[in-house]
């Protein structure tokens, strides 16, 4: 039976309707992916301004010989020492700018987040933390996120494995939103919405996808799209920056298996993922955490434009699913 | 110079980057149009249940003959007498329930909302007035939108011309964003943030794509999509069912001008056109308008789900090329 949904963590309604169907993937694969892209080494000169880059062999920047490499995004945004909001009350303006980075996760373009050694995602995932703190704490800086892109369906600009960094003295939509649902709850309820969800999801287990000592892994209650899969953090923080170096083992090992149960779920979707995050740590209600979007279907019907959300795939059975796919995996040979 | 723009009536910030390029009509025409289609008379028993329809012969209910026909939509939600929301402070849902109906708008596939005769046109916006009204005064509804996709780039299910109108007993984002906005606007500055803008864009007319005594058309000062147009009545309501009657064939009049004008501007592109409107009439802030949004480009980049839009064309250059190709129209044979 159709339900409608109350986003706990904004202000959307969904309509959770199997009825509908889903029509599975298509966007298609993002398979297979080129052996070398305009990312790969050699290319450093068209690529884009390096900006920093782990070189283990010493070699000289701008050229090849890196194991992850951050570049000026090709639209990158100017310093934000001088920004200013102009205007009045009916319209308000700024110069853009900010910070738009691009960091090259490998050198081999086929290396994608759920390929590539454990080691290296940990390192990959570190430098996230790194870029991170760098870029929030510049000036004036209200709004920071980390998102991948993964397929052209997705807005990818490169088909080589990829992350953006923003950093910008605007407010976010999204941000504003959960920042909002979280501290009303906080006022009404006491604690952190994010840690209430997560306690409550733990003791039901039908929207749990995986989970390990510091991660856990949901398909979230009021997902928007098919196989929304949200990565939360059971220690509490507002911000990915204030992450424990010793848990970064367990966040690669989780998002890994995430984005394996997806590809195998789903055929290599193209899909969007978002580090959700304050640029400040220690705020007492938000809770930074990571949302993966496989982008499986067309946003057509009632939902265009209108401020709703139809999802034809109940969270319950997206998280099923991807349990079975990762059952099928372990007995794999 | 990119700016950004913060959206007077919502809480989004928009980056007009005219440096990042417009590509140009990616989904490309939505013409030429069938001549016969799902929705066509003798396909009347396929195509849905009939709830209304305008038979100038008195023709039979549910065969041909009809001028303008209601229908269920395929996915029609069930009778809002018994909403009710369940659950607790984290989980809220409910059964769906709520309205949801086709309008056919012409039996004639090709017949868009530019070309046909301007009388049809007025008896369809009398007929959204006249759906409107029953649906807004349905049990526990809370909102009403009557919305037209055209394209299959914009989600629409039909090539033939038609409206969707939705009324459910649960919010609307952009609308709660609107009214909220709105709502701190008159107590911060008293009077209607949509009047003062009308007021202000009238002044500078650099934004101002046509107007006529009743209506203006405006590309909006923080447009989040290459040229997205408003049309705004000059009279202020809350809710599209108190427009007055002798000022539908005004309404007429600029839909038309500025749908030809994006027609020609950028080769009929698909779109979609959206009635904002409250179910109450009479509400002090809220001003009831239509928005045009032609899908353009593909969401790529930074504002993949991040709240924010990255809007390639400058309002006021969407304006000035707009009013040019009514120009142009002016001075055709």
């Amino acid at each position: 039976m159709p339900l409608f949904r109350k986003d706990p963590f904004g202000r959307a309604w969904v309509l959770i309707s199997p009825e509908r169907g889903l029509v599975p993937s298509d966007f298609g694969s993002v398979l297979p992916l080129p052996e070398r892209s305009p990312l790969s080494p050699g290319n450093e000169r068209e690529a884009g301004p390096e900006i920093y880059a782990v070189r283990p062999g010493a070699s000289a920047a701008g050229g090849p010989g890196w194991r992850m490499r951050v570049i000026a995004h090709p639209a990158a945004l100017v310093d934000s020492r001088n920004f200013r909001e102009e205007g009045d009350h009916l319209f308000r303006q700024a110069v853009s700018s900010g910070y738009q980075e691009i960091i090259v996760e490998h050198p081999d373009a086929r290396m994608t987040l759920d390929s590539m050694p454990r080691s290296h995602l940990v390192d990959v995932l570190r430098l996230y933390r790194e870029r991170l703190a760098l870029l929030a704490g510049k000036p004036a800086i209200r709004h920071v996120q980390i998102s991948r892109n993964v397929g052209r369906a997705a807005g990818a600009l490169f088909e080589h494995p990829h992350a953006q960094l923003l950093a910008v003295p605007v407010g976010s939509r999204w941000v504003e939103e959960e920042v909002e649902a979280a501290a009303r709850y906080g006022t009404e309820h006491g604690g952190c919405l994010f840690c209430d969800v997560l306690r409550r999801e733990l003791a039901g287990r039908e929207r749990v996808v995986s989970h390990n000592e510091a991660y856990v892994a949901i398909a979230p209650y009021a997902a928007k799209t098919p196989f929304e899969t949200w990565i939360l953090p059971r220690a509490h923080d507002s911000a990915y920056t204030a992450v424990a170096a010793n848990t970064l083992p367990l966040l690669a090992d989780i998002l890994q298996t995430v984005v394996r149960a997806l590809n195998d779920a789903l055929d290599h979707p193209p899909y969007n993922m978002l580090v959700h995050t304050l640029p400040a740590e220690n705020d007492a209600h938000f809770h930074w955490h990571i949302e993966l979007l496989p982008r499986l279907t067309q946003q057509a019907g009632f939902d265009w434009g209108s401020g709703f959300y139809v999802n034809p795939t109940p969270p319950e059975d997206a998280a099923r699913f991807l349990r079975e796919a990762l059952a099928l995996q372990e007995v794999r040979p």
